[in-house]
C-alpha cells in the first residue's frame, strides 16, 4: 500500500489537483500562494469554517469518504443557513506520515463528490503532519443582498419550521452522510423568505434558543409536531446534535402559502410552533396539553 | 486558573467577539452561521489557509501569543506574495478541554495584534476539542486585477530578488515572530510590478525552483549576493525554511530603478541573480567562481 510519506507532498498536490472542480471564476486554483477568484457584483460573501478531529468527531475506522463528505457538508449547511450558495473551498489536512495514500484519496473523494453535487470548487489547501487526522475546511459562499437570512429577524406571530426529521444522527451514522439543505435554503430565500434561519447542529432546543436570543423573542412549540426519525423520542429530537436540518421562522401568511405551495420544485417543511413575545420565554406544549419551559442547554463541546 | 471547560464554548465565543476588528465591510461577524462580507468591485479575491499542529510546528511550552502571531502571519505572507491585501480571516482552534483559558486568550491576542497591524478582521471560526492544540486560519485577501502577481511570469534576463536576510529561522525562533511582507509586496505591486513572486517558506533553493518551473525558465544566482542572517552559512540560507521573505523577479530596467528608488516609502530588496533560459537549469556561482547545479529538494513535510 502506498504510504503518504512515499507519495510526498508534491505527489499529494498533484493528486489533489485532479479533485479541483474549476469554475471559470477560478483564475488560479491549487499551485500558487493563494487561490485567485472572481466575485459576482451585488452579492455578499459568506465565509465559514469547520474543523473535524479524529477521536472527537470521527474514528479512524470510519470510512474516510464519509469523513470527507461530512467535513464539506457541514460547511455547506452553514452557508445554506444564511440563504446563500456555496462557491469556493480550501481544505487543510493534518495526517500522520504513515497513513495510506488511499485514506487521503478517499477523504478527498468524499469531499469532491459533495463539491461536485453543489457546484463548489476546491481551490487550495494545506497538508501537514499530525498524529491524529484533522480536517479543516473553510468555505466561501455568496448571497444576493436581498436574500440574506440571519438569526435575528424572528417576530412574534411567525411560524417556526424545520426542514426534516430530527434526532439520532450520531447514533445512526446519519451525521456522516447527511445532505446539506442548500436546495431547500435557496428555494426559501428566493420564494418564501424566512425572517430568521440557522442550521441545526447542536440540537433543536439549544439552536432555537439562539434564534430567540438574537431576535429578542420567545417561542411556543408543540412536541407532537416535531418530526422525529424512526425510533427517536421527541425528547431526544429536541437535544440530539448534528441533524443539519434548517430551522427557520416566517410570517404566518407566507408560512401558509409555503405549506400550500404546489410548484414542481415543492420541498417538504414541517411547522413545529410559533414565535411569541420575549416575556413568555421558550416553552413546549406536551401531547397531554401541559406546557413546560424548555431546557436550552445544547451540546457542550468542552 | 480558569480552564476552558469551565468557561465553556459560549463564554469563549463572547471572549472572541472582543478580538474582532470589524471593518464597515463586515455586515455580520462572529455569531451567525457564516460571516457576511462586502467585496470591492474590480478586484480578485485571494483565498488561502494554513494549519499549525502542536509538536509538529510548535511546542506547548512556546508562548501562545507567538503561536497565534505565526498562524495569522504565514497566511498574510501568502496573500502578500500574490500582490494582495489581507482583509478577512476565520480561525479554527482545536484545544484540549483542560487547557487554561489564558492559553487560548494569549493565542488570540497574538493573532489579534497581527490582524490589527495589517487591517484584517477576524470574522468567525470554530472551536473544537482536540488532544493536541491545532490552529487553522483561512484568510481572504483582495488584489486589484492589474496588480496580481503569480509564479509564472519570470522571463530570461529578469533579475531575482529577496526582501530580506535568510536562514536560521527555526533555530533562532524568528519563525514565531516574523513580519509578513505585506507592505513590501503592496509597494512592489503598485510601483515596480514583479514578473513573478512567492513567499519563502520551504527554503530559497526549493522555492525558486517553483517559480522556475511555473515560468519555464532557469536561473543563475550568486552565492555571495544571498543576504544571510548572522551566523548562518549561505548553504543553510539556501535550504532553511520559514523565512517568509518575498522572492521575486523583475525585468532588468525596472530592477535597476527599484535599486535606485529614493522615495519616502523606500524599502530594502536584495538582488541575488538573474533568470536564464530553461535549458541552463538552476545554477549558483560560488565565491571561487565555480558554477554548481543547485539541489532543489525543499523541506519535506512527510
Amino acid at each position: 500500500m502506498t504510504k503518504l510519506s512515499h507519495l510526498g507532498e508534491f505527489g499529494l498536490i498533484e493528486t489533489l489537483k485532479k479533485f479541483q472542480n474549476l469554475l471559470p471564476r477560478v483564475v488560479k486554483g491549487i499551485g500558487d500562494d493563494a487561490a485567485v477568484l472572481k466575485v459576482k457584483g451585488g452579492r455578499y460573501l459568506l465565509f465559514t469554517t469547520d474543523m473535524l478531529v479524529e477521536d472527537v468527531h470521527f474514528l479512524r475506522r470510519m470510512p474516510a469518504k464519509a469523513v470527507g463528505h461530512k467535513a464539506l457538508a457541514c460547511n455547506l449547511s452553514d452557508v445554506a443557513a444564511m440563504g446563500g450558495e456555496p462557491v469556493f473551498a480550501v481544505v487543510s489536512l493534518g495526517v500522520p506520515g504513515d497513513i495510506s495514500a488511499k485514506y487521503v484519496k478517499d477523504l478527498y473523494t468524499g469531499m469532491w463528490e459533495v463539491a461536485k453535487e453543489f457546484g463548489v470548487s476546491i481551490v487550495g489547501g494545506d497538508t501537514v503532519r499530525s498524529e491524529k487526522v484533522v480536517v479543516n475546511i473553510a468555505l466561501l459562499g455568496e448571497v444576493e443582498k436581498r436574500r440574506l437570512i440571519r438569526r435575528q429577524g424572528a417576530r412574534p406571530g411567525d411560524w417556526i419550521f424545520v426542514s426534516g426529521a430530527l434526532g439520532g444522527s450520531l447514533k445512526s451514522g446519519r451525521h456522516l452522510k447527511f445532505t446539506p439543505r442548500v436546495k431547500e435554503a435557496r428555494f426559501l430565500a428566493a420564494k418564501f423568505k424566512p425572517s430568521a434561519m440557522m442550521d441545526l447542529s447542536d440540537g433543536l432546543a439549544g439552536d432555537l434558543a439562539h434564534i430567540l436570543k438574537a431576535s429578542c423573542v420567545g417561542a411556543l412549540i408543540e412536541e407532537k409536531l416535531i418530526p422525529c426519525h424512526r425510533g427517536v423520542s421527541p425528547a431526544r429530537a429536541m437535544t440530539d446534535g448534528e441533524d443539519f436540518e434548517l430551522l427557520f421562522t416566517m410570517p404566518a401568511t407566507r408560512a401558509k402559502k409555503l405549506l400550500e405551495y404546489e410548484g414542481d420544485d415543492k420541498l417538504c417543511f414541517y411547522p413545529i410552533g410559533v414565535v411569541r413575545p420575549r416575556r413568555e420565554g421558550f416553552r413546549i406544549v406536551r401531547p397531554s396539553g401541559r406546557i413546560d419551559v424548555v431546557e436550552t442547554k445544547g451540546y457542550r463541546h468542552f
